[in-house]
């Protein structure tokens, strides 16, 4: 008992918000991506598509039971994805961007994919063992979706005169919703203390050397930092959340608590 | 007593499958251009799809209103409006078509208002003073609606090549949804017999003549019947339904009971 209480406790309430903004990111964005379900340029890319959404869709189930759990309000990861308002949620503002053509859901994927697998790998040795074996799991996941999504955006970028105008316009439209990704809070700060997570913005020099190699090989232009945008900690969201949310939750909301 | 009985009963279930045939066209019309708000290519445009959509939601309160009251299980038009689901719905599939551009949406109203002029006329005189109350309003409504929809049509269909072209896609994707207005099934013949309802059949030869007048002036080339879809009779939707049905029902579906 002496030695436990060496250890400092950590803010539940803290933890339960960090639960809810990953797998909120990974919920919304794997929402968007099942979007394009039977819907892609060619089977193949279809097909890697539904992966990357039920990889997403698949880590959102284990983040947002932990949030439930610690939580102990006995809200189940069903309850926080189904049963919650627009305000309630935690995602960036980036993966709720409607997917637009191929190319920018690609480039949306990519700027995603790069900071995800940052963070998770620091999630590996996260304090907290659950969220560490979490993030053990999605990272090997995560990993393939930025190879793959890095590889086409460099396949995009030095493409087609086309190609290569549809992927700048898209990188220099969702540039500004990259920022928020870097913000820290007090929720932040209370748990990296912790050891729980890393501090956002040492993610920030990895992030940038992976996006710039990319963009150069795709032969693109990096967009200077301006306004960013930034909703996610406040629970403000742009309209397209509400459509998002209107349509995945229909059927629980409709018909509450069906089970098949 | 024994005159009363003189008169045929009215089926009340087909009175209510009526009236809900006719409220759910006003109620998803009604939605569909709502969706326009803000969104007009003019201000004045904007105002008038605005004025359209409140005068189709305004009629759909009183026929759905009717609907509930003659079902007799205590369903006020916001509980027919707001928890249905789809496959409950009988409004024609055309007014579930997406609006497309401000041309499509144009033509879909005057192809809807011409058959809903000829439907409320006749309605009238309908044998249920509530019906022929309810269409005495409407009807001046909607003969304002087809003076203006027609008029654009021809605006626009003898207009600029590009406009013209658009036009004519628009009613070339439309027109297979125009057949299912005239189509009676028994509801519609124990209705008609009643003296409650126009037989649909008879309503064909008025609208045809509106409609080749129009087009004619419009320099748009009348499509050839074809397959025409139906689906409105057995609750039969494209998948179009269940987007707007999604959005348009979040609010109660979310918050049941919710009033302001």
């Amino acid at each position: 008992m002496a030695i436990a209480t060496l250890e400092p406790a950590v803010d539940q309430a803290a933890l339960v918000e960090f639960l809810l903004r990953i797998g909120d990111n990974t919920l919304i964005l794997g929402h968007r991506v099942s979007e394009w379900c039977g819907r892609g340029p060619a089977l193949e890319e279809d097909i890697a598509l539904a992966n990357t959404a039920l990889d997403l869709i698949g880590q959102t189930q284990l983040w947002l039971a932990l949030a439930g759990e610690v939580e102990g309000k006995g809200r189940s990861a069903d309850d926080l994805a189904y049963l919650r308002d627009g305000f309630e949620f935690r995602n960036i503002l980036l993966v709720e961007r409607p997917n637009g053509d191929f190319g920018k859901t690609l480039m949306r994927q990519f700027l995603f994919d790069a900071w995800h697998y940052l963070l998770l790998r620091a999630l590996k040795g996260s304090a907290d063992p659950r969220i560490a074996e979490i993030a053990e799991k999605a990272f090997k996941e995560v990993s393939y979706h930025l190879d793959r999504s890095r590889d086409l955006i460099i396949r995009l970028g030095d493409g087609t005169a086309e190609s290569h105008r549809r992927m700048q316009e898209a990188l220099d439209e969702l540039w500004p919703f990259t920022g928020e990704m870097f913000v820290g809070d007090a929720v932040d700060a209370t748990l990296t203390q912790a050891g729980v997570t890393p501090e956002p913005q040492s993610l920030k020099a990895g992030w940038d050397e992976i996006i710039s190699d990319a963009l150069a090989e795709a032969t693109l232009k990096r967009p200077t930092d301006g306004y960013m945008h930034k909703g996610d900690r406040r629970g403000v969201h742009t309209e397209h959340l509400g459509y998002l949310l209107a349509e995945m939750q229909f059927l629980q909301r409709a018909y509450p608590g069906a089970t098949w």
